[in-house]
């Protein structure tokens, strides 16, 4: 009953979305802000508090704290252009804009009833939010949160699906997927209060997660209905979804699958892709050419987040329960498993730092947010933050796909 | 006797680094700084009036304006990890640090009598310029710019080389060339006051130029005295250096060759690496997995920069003297040149917007930089700076091998 509660207030949101004030965090304090450059910050998500540590990582410490940000239960962030702004998208459908340099909340909407991310376009004027109900995509001024469109994710039947896998495409378009509709939809919102949507229809059953490839060509969905993946190039002419890994997916599985990988953890290196097995204690590799399996790597646990380090050469991998106290490292030219460490109790996300010499790790039950050398694997720093789960550091403005 | 003089107080300047006061810029105000995000900023280098136009890529317009750069007819520039400081390294032998945030100059030395580049460790802590004269490098705290170590690129016969094509490498480690010496260098700094250096002898003849590919792996130096390049995979246990691309070079050209290319221009996409032809009116397409040349593409003039978008979709090439008013676009799927524009008189430098949406193009005889729209090639901004060359974003910071 709360999820529908939560519905009925959002029903009403965007209708107060264009003049919503801006909201106090708790913790800003009246003094003038230092002077700071913004390009090595970042945020963790404190998931059972409701708020941001605001991190920098050249000094590797807490610079400061933003409460009042709702349910983070499963939020994710994304960057204004400048990496000043952190745009905040909830699990109740909140999407909140945050000021680093000034650590509190500038403006903050309830925009949907259930939500699990958004994008930004390369511009930075829009933001937009995918939501599970009502199911579609909703188009904000990155500036003011003003809301300029209300794309609902229609199905044959009228109804709205749920949208998931959003990402930024060049020219202020957006793709996503429609769980309940087998679609794929680009949306050009180069008008954005007159966005114009294409669909790919038929691309396969219930698609629950979406990547962009880190340079935007292609757009992978995965399959929760069926084995295998839909894969859209977007540098064709037309682009069209087409079947790729008819082997990865849930149907074949003897497994029990605790926890569904994130796409988006994808490592993409080197003319490989790194995936996570569902079920499987296997890293799955995959000529990114052919989108053909040429390899299985061995593994501590059931793979969640497999994410490559910026250069490419090692790829790191954490587990869902009960091997979550674990963390590997595969070096990618020898494809072996060259470190295992264990970061705490329930690892639940990994963020490198831009340049790659440093990765930070969230070890939601002890509270706590590790450090390391990926070079020594040597722990650099260890900070008190309260459960924490995503890490999001500013470097993400400067990419697409996130 | 210019350069000799410069000579002569260069080789007094490191007793004076770490002492040295900040200097104030002629455009310094008293107003505070407004509090502004550093990931949308940049640098203009005005190379005739040893000044320094900062911009800002969200509003494609000019910030401010830092004088008392010294001779920047050949300047580069690197960014602290927060994206807040500018490091400025003149012909004349001159660091300098600027505040992009106070729009001042911090700290400045004449470190050398005469400069072509310098490069950041990943953790920015480290600033380390590469000389002619006295040829070999020299390592700063990035914080203060007090010299921590001279590190003399020494001959068989013990006289200097002069050090061209340094980069940074993991671990506060910095890899250059010997011009004078056919010698490439590693030095690791991870004990800054006490580096270790690695010599790999007998590369080539005069190594001119060179780049880091994208993700860190291979180091790639021109030879000025013989035809090829001398390649290092920096993954490998044991690095040496070997010959690759024997027809590249400029032996067998009968062409005059107006301008060397930068070798720093390569663009490295999808597998494939673009790059100037030395004297020719052509694009070299090499592949990085074999170094072997697959194709070549017909350009305009003698290529100087050619420079990939960062997805990797376009390649942007400009030229050498008559042809330098034109800059055309290959789309790298068909090899196919697929625009020529005529951004104004002496096209020098380009630089792109971290996602690439936006190239600056700097038209030095024009006093313009020109910012088009890199899909639709529509102008989107032009701005006034005095005989602008070199243009740098902040997000360089973020990259490896700048």
């Amino acid at each position: 009953m709360k999820r529908r509660s939560l519905l009925s207030f959002a029903a009403a949101a965007p209708l107060l979305a264009g003049g919503c004030a801006a909201t106090s965090a708790s913790s800003a304090t009246s003094k003038a802000p230092a002077l700071l450059g913004t390009g090595d910050l970042g945020v963790v998500i404190e998931r059972a508090q409701g708020a941001l540590t605001l991190v920098n990582t050249s000094r590797r410490e807490a610079m400061g704290r933003v409460e009042g940000l709702g349910d983070l239960s499963h939020a994710s962030v994304v960057f204004s252009r400048d990496e000043r702004f952190a745009y905040v998208f909830g699990r109740d459908g909140a999407l909140t804009r945050v000021d680093i340099l000034e650590q509190r909340i500038t403006h903050r909407v309830m925009q949907a009833g259930n939500s699990i991310g958004g994008a930004i376009s390369a511009d930075g004027s829009l933001v937009v939010a995918q939501n599970y109900t009502p199911g579609g995509i909703k188009v904000f001024d990155a500036a003011t949160l003003e809301l300029l469109s209300d794309i609902p994710a229609l199905m044959p039947n009228g109804e709205r699906s749920r949208v998931v896998g959003l990402a930024d495409l060049p020219q202020r378009r957006f793709i996503y997927s429609l769980f309940d509709a087998e679609a794929i939809c680009i949306a050009d919102c180069s008008n954005p209060r007159k966005p114009q949507v294409t669909t790919l229809a038929g691309i396969g059953r219930q698609p629950y997660d979406a990547l962009l490839s880190p340079n935007g060509r292609h757009y992978i969905a995965g399959l929760f209905g069926e084995d295998g993946l839909a894969m859209v190039d977007l540098w064709d002419a037309t682009p069209r979804a087409r079947r790729i890994l008819a082997g990865y997916g849930r149907g074949e599985k003897p497994l029990p699958v605790y926890k569904m990988p994130h796409l988006r953890g994808w490592a993409m290196a080197g003319g490989r892709a790194y995936l996570p097995a569902i079920g499987r204690h296997e890293v799955l590799v995959v000529d990114t050419a052919t989108w053909a399996e040429v390899g299985r790597i061995p593994v501590a646990g059931q793979p969640v987040f497999v994410m490559a380090r910026p250069d490419g050469r090692q790829v790191w991998v954490n587990f869902s329960v009960p091997d979550y106290n674990r963390v590997q490292v595969i070096d990618t030219p020898s494809g072996q498993v060259i470190d295992t460490i264990a970061p705490g109790k329930a690892v639940l996300h990994m963020e490198f730092t831009p340049r790659g010499e440093s990765v930070w790790i969230s070890c939601r039950d002890d509270d706590r947010v590790q450090v390391y050398d990926t070079h020594t694997r040597q722990l650099q720093a260890s900070l008190a933050v309260d459960a924490p789960s995503g890490i999001f550091f500013t470097a993400r403005a400067q990419r697409m796909g996130f």
